[in-house]
């Protein structure tokens, strides 16, 4: 990986020696920059692919337990962008970390969302049959399978990063990356996006600045703080200093951000076969939505604009060292689905 | 609570100041260790009633996101008999520990079982819709508040655990005590109880061998391996030796087992307004239970050898510390709802 690494920072400077910061926003090097995106995406599937084995020790498991770990299996291993641990892994790197140290709680990022992903797509939530091209989790292994598998990857999130200690991660670090975890989690995370989501419609609000305040809330919630808690994960786990941490937080939540901004802007411009996911839905269902409230151009606008100030966060880091998050931003903005 | 500790200890040493161990199976304080716990459990419910705030550092919260603090509040703060949480805490005192440090580990306990009440309740697993007296937490809030909720307990429960360190217990012990909760969730604990239990009664067994293993496995995992948990994680948090946690945990593990059957037996044998939940549910719905595969007389004197054999793995610790959780043992071999 270390190779590839450099491979790519080397054809990255070929372009535009002067100012490689600004670089990916100028002659963006699509292609060495998703080359060395999937040499990532593919240490971090082997190591998904290994963290829910299907049997224990070589004893094979009862039946609807086997069924539980192949529902994780599906929606862990089913191809999403790992936009997530990726972020863990380079924010880790970017301080001073090692890739391995770092893996399992990148991991666990990724398995914290894949959960969340299987809820959100239950019949009682946003009820949709097709994820990444696929039937969802629930429509392939059934409700209450699909329930037990998101309760099982939650768990195994935080069973894994604690392991990272047998790797030689103090305990402190570890105690406090998964205190980030959990947190990007509950109420204060995920669950909170989640429910002021699925509540969205019913809201009435007193004026335009406030529905704005409510769809900000839903969105840091629900994507935002795990993205930002990837990066925060990443830097603690590596052995970054508090303020280091505090800049790649800053980097990531506008990051995550931007993903909602493009994400509900491809939502209504795109077909569901190019998306892989029901598109249109958010406008059917009258979710609130970036285009809904501002309109397609000014929310294409804003993700511009949330990508600058993300890389502006990152100024004072090794030059060199941070393409890899210029690039992911810059991806993330100019992605198609 | 020290103090009505001792005063307990007193009242049981007039009964019988010879054999206090087996004092509990011969005379039973009832009152007092009642009383006794009554006590506990008044301290373990404010400590987590003060764990679920209605607001944010007197910020309010947005109505959907105050509906699912409300959601884990109407489940966590029912009125459970509080066995884990109260067997947390007498573990952590027995090797040395103090309450105030054991506390949040305790309550994270409540919190992980609270949870997995929750989605067992949901349409799509028991669907039920009594439980402790009262409507099911899916009848009053809707399914997706519900699953929402559990999944903020669960996390929340990581949180707690992890604050400890700011009582001063050393990170090793934090970080050992997640990793016990974490594996008492997942597919080698409640998930993997769950998975098999609902499964149960369209398993064909090849002999009545196989069918009382798989009953076995049930029970072991839905309840037995959380009541370990939390006798496991009060020894960690005290700062027990290896052998004391060893011992603890194979008296949790019969007085785990032991719960299930004396559920079982009550299921069969009472009425839905002495038990506050549905009574001869399980027995409608075909599942498999220990009156079913041994008989209701076999399976109560099942739960007495249980107990003999909790009260065993006890020997060598201090015969006066001790007696709250024999008669902890007694008490759920005795229980009539």
């Amino acid at each position: 990986m270390r190779h590839r690494y450099t491979l790519v920072l080397s054809a990255m400077r070929l372009i535009r020696p002067s100012n490689r910061r600004h670089l990916t926003s100028i002659a963006s090097p699509d292609s060495e920059f998703i080359s060395y995106m999937n040499n990532k995406a593919k240490s971090i599937n082997k190591a998904l692919d290994d963290s829910v084995p299907l049997c224990n020790n070589s004893v094979p498991l009862w039946e609807p337990v086997l069924e539980v770990r192949e529902a994780m299996r599906y929606t862990l291993l089913s191809g999403g962008k790992r936009v997530r641990p990726m972020l863990c892994l380079v924010a880790s790197e970017l301080v001073g970390g090692q890739e391995s140290t770092a893996m399992p709680a990148a991991c666990a990022v990724e398995m914290i969302h894949a959960s969340s992903l299987i809820l959100d797509d239950l019949p009682c939530m946003d009820d949709d049959s097709l994820r990444r091209g696929k039937p969802t989790n629930h429509i392939v292994f059934g409700e209450k399978t699909s329930i037990l598998a998101a309760n099982a990857l939650m768990s195994l999130a935080v069973e894994q990063t604690l392991a990272s200690t047998s790797l030689g991660v103090p305990a402190e670090r570890v105690l406090r990356a998964v205190q980030e975890m959990a947190r990007a989690v509950g109420t204060e995370g995920l669950v909170a996006g989640q429910a002021a989501d699925l509540a969205g419609e019913k809201m009435s609000f007193e004026n335009e600045d406030e529905g704005l305040r409510y769809l900000e809330f839903i969105h840091i919630h629900k994507t935002a703080v795990l993205v930002e808690a990837a990066a925060v994960v990443g830097a603690i786990m590596g052995g970054g200093s508090d303020e280091e941490i505090e800049r790649l937080k800053s980097y990531a939540r506008c990051v995550g951000l931007m993903f909602q901004v493009v994400d509900d802007v491809l939502d209504e411009t795109k077909s569901s076969e190019e998306l892989g996911k029901t598109a249109g839905k958010d406008l059917i269902t009258g979710k609130l939505t970036y285009p809904k409230v501002m309109g397609v151009e000014n929310a294409r606008e804003y993700a511009k604009r949330l990508n600058r100030e993300a890389q502006e966060h990152l100024q004072g880091f090794d030059s060199d060292k941070v393409v890899p998050l210029l690039s992911l931003a810059d991806y993330i903005v100019k992605r198609q689905n």
